[in-house]
């Protein structure tokens, strides 16, 4: 049984405030506990539903949680529920140190992908996934976009979390520097030269803008470049983790 | 003021039972009504709160909807909130026609995307704008798909529910079908050819698996070549719509 304390202090950490006072977060659900384990997070706990252990679909991944030396506890449905960010939840959470990223090299080093006050937590979480799949080294988030480590955030990033290296940026300081530092600063946008012909510069940084009001100003102001993927029928726009997907699919093409 | 008969009839549509008797769906948000009227869908009615004329944002939208003759009502909070799908609705909704596909010969038209028990409302609605704006004409889905007008899909489609057409099939007979017209059947997988590298061939239907279990076996079986975007990072797999969205992107680049 979890003791009153701990359950106090894991609901804490639904608050972002909270998570970044003791840089530790919640994971949830079996494939995301899966992945983290797999990626090498330091997970400090692991809460399930009586239920959970029932059903003989997660033996595999109880007997990696047990070989991995995690403490388990037994929690109930209801303890699970006021936990838990999802509406229909699996019966299994963890407690994860917050992956720490510190090396200031990393600030000038690599190609780079900037989210720019990227709001929708299923997007921001869908950029890192797919960032890792394309196998980017980290991701640099301006001060106004989502809190990468909300719960939904999580979920969605499928364990990139533990794979990519987050720095938080204030976004003028840091294109300033990279241009200091020889980068091309672009922009994905609905208008620029296709991705298709696009031959990438030796040192670059694409900027991906909110959902509604795409890039601001401020930041239009030091683009060197704006790309696009050229529109054959008639929607408005793309999904910004959608576009964000596609171009390092054709930048990064093996 | 809208009467209690009506507002009785626009609630039930968030059933999918009634949409399909009735054959109309809710579209909610400004920017997906905009789309949607930009697209031609048949809107009847909108409603909207009191609190949404107000804002000066929103009077260009208003005036498009003037002019296009549809009836206009002003609804209360709690009566747009009964009838929102979203937790923080705009104050903004409107009744419109279901699309209808009743083209038979698109069946063996064209080349074809075929959703195979994709679950995720966001997921199926990325899809469908993605497949949209690469130029993709109709969309195929399995009888376990979610409701294509589920409001979560309609929300994230963004209004390609007004450009597409929408077949709901029996997949094996539809895949069968589509045999003995000399399509290529392929499955979008982790292993399988480059789509870097991959020549499509003339006529190409591509099925897309559900997000947990992939393809099922009995469509496995009929499966003429594997294409795969190759994986470059540790992340275990890429989302079913971004997977999608990067295939097109690769197979339809003009």
């Amino acid at each position: 049984m979890i003791s009153k304390n701990r359950f106090k202090y894991l609901k804490s950490l639904k608050i972002k405030k909270y998570r970044n006072q003791a840089q530790q977060i919640l994971i949830e659900g079996s494939r995301l506990i899966d992945e983290s384990m797999r990626a090498g997070a330091n997970i400090e706990l692991i809460c399930h539903t009586k239920q959970f252990v029932r059903n003989s679909n997660h033996e595999q991944l109880l007997r990696f949680i047990d070989n991995k030396n995690i403490l388990i506890e037994e929690i109930s449905d209801v303890d699970m529920k006021a936990l838990s960010d999802s509406m229909q939840n699996q019966g299994i959470l963890g407690l994860a140190d917050m992956p720490i990223a510190d090396d200031a090299n990393q600030l000038i080093c690599g190609n780079q992908l900037i989210l720019d006050s990227i709001s929708d937590p299923g997007n921001l979480g869908n950029i890192m996934r797919t960032s890792d799949w394309f196998g980017m080294k980290s991701l640099y988030f301006s001060s106004d976009c989502t809190d990468p480590y909300n719960a939904k955030v999580i979920r969605s990033a499928m364990g990139a979390h533990f794979y990519l290296d987050i720095f938080h940026i204030d976004i003028i300081t840091h294109i300033k520097h990279l241009k200091e530092n020889d980068f091309t600063i672009i922009a994905a946008d609905l208008d620029g030269e296709s991705v298709y012909n696009w031959i990438p510069p030796e040192k670059w940084a694409i900027i991906l803008g909110n959902e509604a009001h795409g890039i601001s100003d401020k930041i239009r102001k030091l683009i060197d470049c704006t790309i696009t993927i050229p529109k054959q029928g008639s929607i408005e726009s793309l999904n910004v983790s959608m576009a964000t997907g596609i171009l390092l699919s054709h930048i990064k093409k093996i």
